[in-house]
């Protein structure tokens, strides 16, 4: 059906252009929808209507991906046990609170301090409407809002500024500047083999409302920029003029003014309420927590004939199947039976680095001072970026992310011990928002991925196709390194539907047979 | 201050461009900062310290200015009464929920039969984060959450579309193609009087990054289109192809693809929590509501040589002072005393007509099929736009705004009757989702401004200068009309501010005198 039904849409395109081809989809139900292909938790049903029994499965992790598995399978009565090596559920889906503990590889402690009500979520943090994540949230009641990604208010500073420049200033002026130059071109007759002189003054008109360009077609400044003082009962004071073209290209903006434009950060985003390990705690009491054993790291995974066999800290469970989260590196140091091309194909794993920093504050200084109410400020420091919260807006306190960094970024961080991490991201922090950046801290926490015990990493790159999409024996991998949705709890969910779905299939078929 | 401090960064302009500029502000205290006007709030010490005592005055209008004149007159002990001519306050800030009755000025009656938890901000209903309005919500305690004005996966619609496109699949193409046409030019020289030699590729770069460019500087497409279908475990599977040039051009997307550009609606936006009515009920519960007269249209409004008298449906009531919030057009109707020349002035304004409909569902079709979680389909039909919900995502019932239409459009409408504004809009709506816009409908209500007793109009339009920034003897003259932020209550607040601010500095010096 899927490729009867694109087969129509090319020749369509062919026929009658993209104008005729929205439409043919609205018909087909295909846009608006985009939906995902279609999943079907196992029922009860699907063995009470053949007499045949749920099979048990162990999982390894209790991340995103392990939990799913346990939470789909658990709908149709599998016996479900899930081996986690670490002394708390999650996995990279980590909200710190006052009182939670961080044992780094290196053996590095840090212990966050946050108030009431103060949460950092150190591993995902965000999720796109289209993503699969959002109906886990309304199918396991956890409540969400929306999370602020891009802010008009924010800022970026790079290198080239003397001062940082807030997102709404930076667009207007290259929003304007190239329509003004595109109208030039134009208007010229540069773009006559392209522009078709019918289509000249549809495009003009379009640009004088895309750059704001005066009556001479000229950009000079617009409302969008925001003021040095805001309108009210007298007229706004504008800020100094836009920059030439020139120095306008130093600041290179590309990447600040286009992270949300990717379809998987384009706002509006979103966020559980509370902080998102709210997901994993549903989905935990969902499954029971009995079925989950902490502190259980795996030593050994078993192919047998009949089933597996896996040994870890607190003994030895025979299972019909197992499905491993584990994060493909460290997987592959397992002793066990696995194929040399399995283990070879879980060493081709690349793990990446990132780093996030919270910093709590006892006065919303973001808020009441620059008006940034959440989203994000891009830098090209090595501190990347700085996160205001989207929660708790007014609120005496909250957390500000310090840095979200990555690969050699991240590294440089990581190698560093919290409080040098800390004074480098406030020395750095303070290059965008002044010395106040250091006043009002109450209190801090860094997490350093690659660090970060039986993890080892952010996430995994894996090469596109990969045999791991495929069982080895009875063993099933599965994670958001085996997804197009890599560094996203969605490519978790996703993994873990698409192994539930081809395990349960096997299991009816095995017992049929 | 403030002239010297413009004057120094002008000449600072004209000595060092844009980026000195900014660093020179960012010295000065200046940006980022963008404050308003200091407003100090008349205090009792204020009288304390010259032993003199606070005025009676009389304030026409409960609605933002007025509630806000008093409850800031308040703070320093003034004796304020709110003449309030319709039996609920809070003027055009009317959030409407299971229960409320409208009347129109026509007779026209309804009544909304929204479920629990499900409201209608019938009028403001999005604040920005540089507005008063936020320091408001802030000092009185009113919760906000985040409001989603503008939505990658809302739709537009013009009449030039066959279907509608979603943002994120317009402003991909509009970028995208923006960015291969002035590559283009740039890359065969048209633009060499203007591009330096040294800019050239420093340009190109950032219109690769800009327009998600192929590797030749043409546009083929990009993710940020978003996908037919996404991707999870498999790729995404690709929209159809961008539309050609004219096409693109045909579909008029200007309007729609820089309304969240302007200062004023740029995101993140905010609404507080449970309706925006809950601003209308902090102030009112600072003031006192024995303080607040409802039912009590004014008939006459006296100077006196020591006060004004001001006569309602409930008696005659001697102050000292008289601040009016009505609406200009109806202020000049009101008997008394006014000068020949105010009178003309308050005639000056042109009330604006705007009309919006609530829609209550019994499912999130939005959400569950569209994955719209809030923000703003543009349209060019008369319903102008449709909102989807910012809050209560996820639950079984929500509200969408099915138009929020201006002036021309508004009218049509407002000359219909309730059942026939219904039907229009939901033909006007089924273009956009299709027969499922008619599903699951539960109630409805709208509201036609130029029709709302007391108010008749969204908002009224004022010559820039007049001379109602001044009392007329006694009287004052409050509300967004007299701002530079007309329609939004961030103009009333400014407004009420400016008089109070005036008013009691007048009292002070008369006290003296």
């Amino acid at each position: 059906m899927t490729v009867t039904r694109r087969a129509l849409l090319i020749g369509l395109g062919a026929a009658g252009g993209a104008g005729a081809m929205y439409a043919a989809m609205n018909v087909l139900g295909l846009a608006p929808g985009e939906q995902r292909s279609v999943f079907e938790a196992p029922r009860p049903s699907d063995f009470a209507l053949r007499g045949k029994s749920a099979a048990k499965v162990v999982i390894l992790g209790a991340g995103i991906a392990g939990l799913t598995c346990a939470y789909e399978l658990g709908k149709a009565g599998y016996d479900c046990t899930i081996l986690e090596a670490a002394d708390r559920i999650g996995g990279r889906n980590l909200t710190l609170r006052g009182g939670d503990r961080l044992t780094e590889t290196t053996g590095e402690k840090q212990a966050a301090r946050f108030g009431e009500g103060v949460y950092f979520n150190a591993g995902p943090a965000r999720i796109a409407s289209w993503m699969v994540t959002l109906d886990y949230c309304r199918e396991l009641g956890v409540p969400i809002e929306p999370f602020v990604n891009g802010n008009a208010s924010a800022y970026i500073y790079t290198s080239g500024m003397k001062a940082p420049v807030r997102y709404r200033t930076a667009r207007a002026d290259i929003f304007g500047t190239l329509s003004e130059l595109l109208a030039k071109a134009t208007s010229q007759g540069a773009l006559n083999d392209t522009v078709q002189e019918s289509d000249k003054e549809l495009l003009l008109d379009f640009l004088r409302q895309f750059g704001d360009l005066g009556e001479k077609t000229t950009y000079e400044g617009s409302e969008r920029r925001g003021f040095a003082t805001y309108p009210g009962v007298e007229a706004g004071t504008p800020l100094p003029p836009p920059p030439p073209l020139s120095e306008l290209l130093g600041y290179h903006l590309g990447p600040a003014l286009t992270f949300d434009l990717s379809s998987e950060q384009a706002m509006p985003m979103f966020q559980p309420v509370g902080g998102m390990d709210s997901i994993v705690t549903a989905l935990a009491d969902m499954i029971g927590r009995d079925r989950i054993q902490l502190s259980s790291p795996v030593s050994k995974v078993t192919n047998l004939d009949d089933g597996v066999e896996i040994t870890h800290a607190g003994g030895t469970i025979k299972a019909g199947y197992c499905v491993t989260t584990l994060p493909p590196h460290l997987m592959a140091k397992i002793p066990g039976n696995l194929d040399t091309r399995v283990l070879a194909a879980l060493r081709a794993a690349q793990p990446f680095a990132a780093g996030k920093l919270g910093l709590e504050y006892g006065r919303r200084w973001w808020e009441q001072e620059d008006r940034i109410y959440g989203g994000i400020t891009e830098t090209d420091l090595d501190i990347a970026r700085i996160w205001y919260p989207s929660e708790g807006f007014h609120r005496p306190r909250g957390l500000v992310v310090g840095y979200y960094n990555f690969a050699a970024d991240a590294d440089i961080y990581t190698a560093l011990k919290h409080p040098a991490r800390l004074e480098k991201a406030l020395t750095q922090g303070e290059r965008v928002h002044g010395p106040k950046y250091r006043k009002d801290l109450l209190s801090s926490i860094s997490m350093a991925w690659s660090n970060r015990p039986h993890i080892e990493g952010a996430w995994a790159n894996m090469p596109p196709s990969s045999l791991l999409h495929e069982p080895a024996g009875r063993v099933y991998f599965a994670g958001d390194w085996l997804t197009h949705l890599v560094a996203w709890q969605a490519g978790a969910f996703e993994s873990a539907r698409h192994v539930v779905t081809s395990l349960h299939a096997r299991v009816l078929k095995e017992e049929t047979e």
